[in-house]
């Protein structure tokens, strides 16, 4: 496609925001998913301000060109890939927090902040913003805001959404829309703020965000738990999340993750290791010592051969850094597609007993490693990708498990998004009519299909 | 209008389910809003199951009725008021509990259980379904889906939309959409079920929900803290929610609400009492008691003269009593018309004074009560309504108390909903691009505007 009379607009528009150099066109290309589409674009708006993106889409609709929003590229779905020839509004220079307010317990921000930057930005006041994404260093509010991201912390404190009480988005038609209210209350009209959150760029583009933040947490107890099997360790996960305690923190790895990360880090796990179980618990003083006895009770009960409470915070830090770098000791390893299926929280023990049968089926490696305590897992199949067997073989265990995980009650995706990776799925979860609905709600605000075309939909 | 044959065809078609004897359709009528339009139906479906919504709501689309869905018409903004030749869906008898699971923690109901009801059946389980309108003992879940309800405790547990994972919903076309999972997290397309909430009956009708529990509360210490004036009340709060101490309850009365329940219930309240405020914490064992004692200490700070600890249970209830029962003595003072407002937390204090100032500008009674550490108020105007000028004047204090929430950077509606009563308000809250998308929706959802006409936009 060729778009030359486009691009001559928009740079006569917008100047020196506007990235045309080929080599530099090629690194907009996709985001961290496997196996995806993507092309090459024909520019990219790299926006300092609202009236950027605005401009981009006016010109961009005006000739038919489609549009796909950027943060970091740190997603897995493939949903921030480029369109041949189209064009990238690139968020990642609107990175700037607007205004931290103490009082009323938010934050104004741009899309382009890292996750992490805004989360230490605000604890210097005294803040928490819960959605912790185990890229937290990586990837960027707008992000997080477009795949509704979940993290480490959500078992107890909710998901983005939970946190978003305003949004700037800019339409299909350049016009910019303000959502939502700084209250913590309001129900004037519909819940447009989180009809946008969670849609990957498809409805509209996310420019500026007003979200809810906490008092600070006390400072956790981090306990690890060792088991000689993965099945074990799910069974003392269903425990904890049937009873009364509610960690912030519960996170399952799986032998293959413990093992790659050892590697990765050195961490000198020992050879035994079939599952690892990470909990935190943050209640104040001795509610907080009392929780964590309790889910070491639970882990115990259910076979686990070593808990140990982490004696300080450096210990502390090391087994969430292991955590965190689970996806990346993967790639180290191969190829890697990483699902994100989400089941009912009893049906944990039955998800990672089913991914082992279709590791053994599909003669494949599959780490498992997951926000347990949500029955949020991220399956992750690790092969040789220049081997078009074994990559067909990954391909086929990757579906597997997303289907094992609707018929388990769950979902294709817990909180890594649809994206190009998972849209032929999509139908199958939420049915006819639930796909007609979304039909209609994306013609209605982006009636020629423009904004991310061929994701999610 | 007359709407014969519609109703014929209705009659023959689901039988005894259907009302058509005209006193009893008189009482289908209206909800508790005062001063807004309604009519009367031309006939009511007293729906028991999905299938008599969606085959009444199939009819009524094709002969171009329109349709009202009804709770228990408690709501105060007239969103369920009926259409003159209209048809009501009445989900009154659609009033089962049908699933509590307690190790997923949720709830499935049908829309017509009363809120108390779905609260009391969960904790015999142990489980907690924390938003608590001040009517729920006469409004039903389907009620607070559509609005969006608040309560007393969501100033530390949220609202409605918080809480519920799954929604079945009649379209207007009769087609049965399912939204959501039962899984706590998911991000399988567009957050439909949250467009669903709080959207009036304007984009469908509720007919089943699956909602998220939370274990039991621990027994919480109740605070009642009396004030000279409630502009010192309102400063105390502000210096509460300005803290790391979250309540579970933070409600203030004004001296116009404390002599109103005074009189319906007897307390006892001295006459020197110029506010009341209420607070509880549940947090457990000593950090509970900390709480509450910090709680006191901002309230002594501010001015409170006295500040006594509930000594048991009855005491705690009689405390809660009166603040729920504050409407309902407004009501027999005369006629009310209750607002909704709003407000940064910040603001409490501008919101109760400027209340006090429209009050003597207009020559009426104003009562003031609400959610206060939300910053969300009712203040009421009182009057006799059969006197044209204190009408007129109690109209445009209304008014006026809305347009002091939009000038304090809140919201003309908390948790009633925009109904009927604050429709010509929304376009002034929302804004001209705001308005748009929520027409392009609601066309989309409801191509010939038959669900629940006049109300909200």
């Amino acid at each position: 496609m060729s778009n030359d009379a486009f691009v001559k607009e928009l740079v006569d528009a917008l100047g020196d925001v506007v990235v045309t150099d080929a080599n530099r066109l090629a690194s907009y290309r996709e985001d961290r998913a496997m196996f995806c589409d993507a092309g090459t674009p024909c520019a990219v708006v790299l926006a300092r301000e609202t009236a950027h993106v605005s401009d981009a889409v006016r010109l961009a609709s005006a000739h038919g060109v489609p549009i796909v929003a950027q943060g970091a590229r740190s997603g897995l779905s493939g949903a921030a890939n480029a369109i041949e020839g189209g064009l990238v509004v690139a968020l990642e220079r609107m990175d700037r927090v607007l205004e931290i307010d103490e009082d009323e317990r938010l934050v104004v921000t741009q899309p382009g902040v890292f996750n992490a930057d805004l989360s230490r930005a605000v604890a210097d006041r005294g803040l928490f913003y819960p959605p912790d994404p185990s890229s937290w260093e990586f990837c960027t509010i707008g992000g997080n805001l477009a795949t509704n991201s979940g993290g480490l912390c959500c078992v107890k404190y909710g998901v983005t959404t939970d946190y978003v009480l305003a949004l700037e988005v800019v339409l299909a038609s350049g016009e910019v829309l303000r959502t939502g209210r700084r209250t913590v209350k309001g129900v004037a009209g519909y819940d447009l703020t989180r009809l946008f959150v969670g849609s990957e760029g498809t409805l509209g583009i996310i420019t500026e965000a007003t979200l809810r933040l906490r008092p600070a947490a006390h400072r956790p107890r981090t306990l690890a738990a060792t088991f000689d099997s993965v099945h074990d360790a799910a069974q003392g996960i269903s425990a904890i999340t049937r009873s009364t305690v509610i960690p912030n923190l519960l996170e399952l790895m799986d032998a293959t993750s413990v093992r790659a990360v050892d590697r990765l880090l050195r961490l000198g796990f020992e050879e035994r290791v079939g599952a690892l179980v990470l909990a935190q618990s943050d209640a104040a003083g001795v509610a907080g010592e009392e929780e964590i006895a309790q889910i070491a009770a639970h882990l115990r009960d259910a076979g686990a051969y070593d808990v140990v409470l982490a004696e300080d915070e450096a210990e502390a830090a090391l087994l969430l850094t292991a955590r965190r770098q689970v996806l990346t000791a993967f790639e180290a390893m191969g190829t890697t597609m990483v699902d994100d299926v989400c089941v009912p929280r009893h049906r944990i023990v039955d998800l990672v007993v089913g991914v082992e049968e279709i590791a053994v089926k599909h003669d494949v490696v599959i780490g498992v490693v997951g926000h347990a305590g949500d029955g949020n897992f991220h399956p992750s199949v690790i092969f040789d990708g220049d081997d078009p067997d074994q990559a067909a073989r990954a391909h086929a265990a990757f579906d597997d498990i997303m289907l094992l995980g609707l018929t388990l009650g769950g979902t294709i995706t817990g909180e890594h998004g649809v994206g190009v990776l998972k849209r032929e799925l999509l139908a199958r979860e939420i049915g006819p009519v639930g796909m007609s609905v979304h039909r209609a709600i994306k013609d209605a605000l982006d009636p020629r299909g423009l904004l991310n075309p061929g994701k999610v939909l």
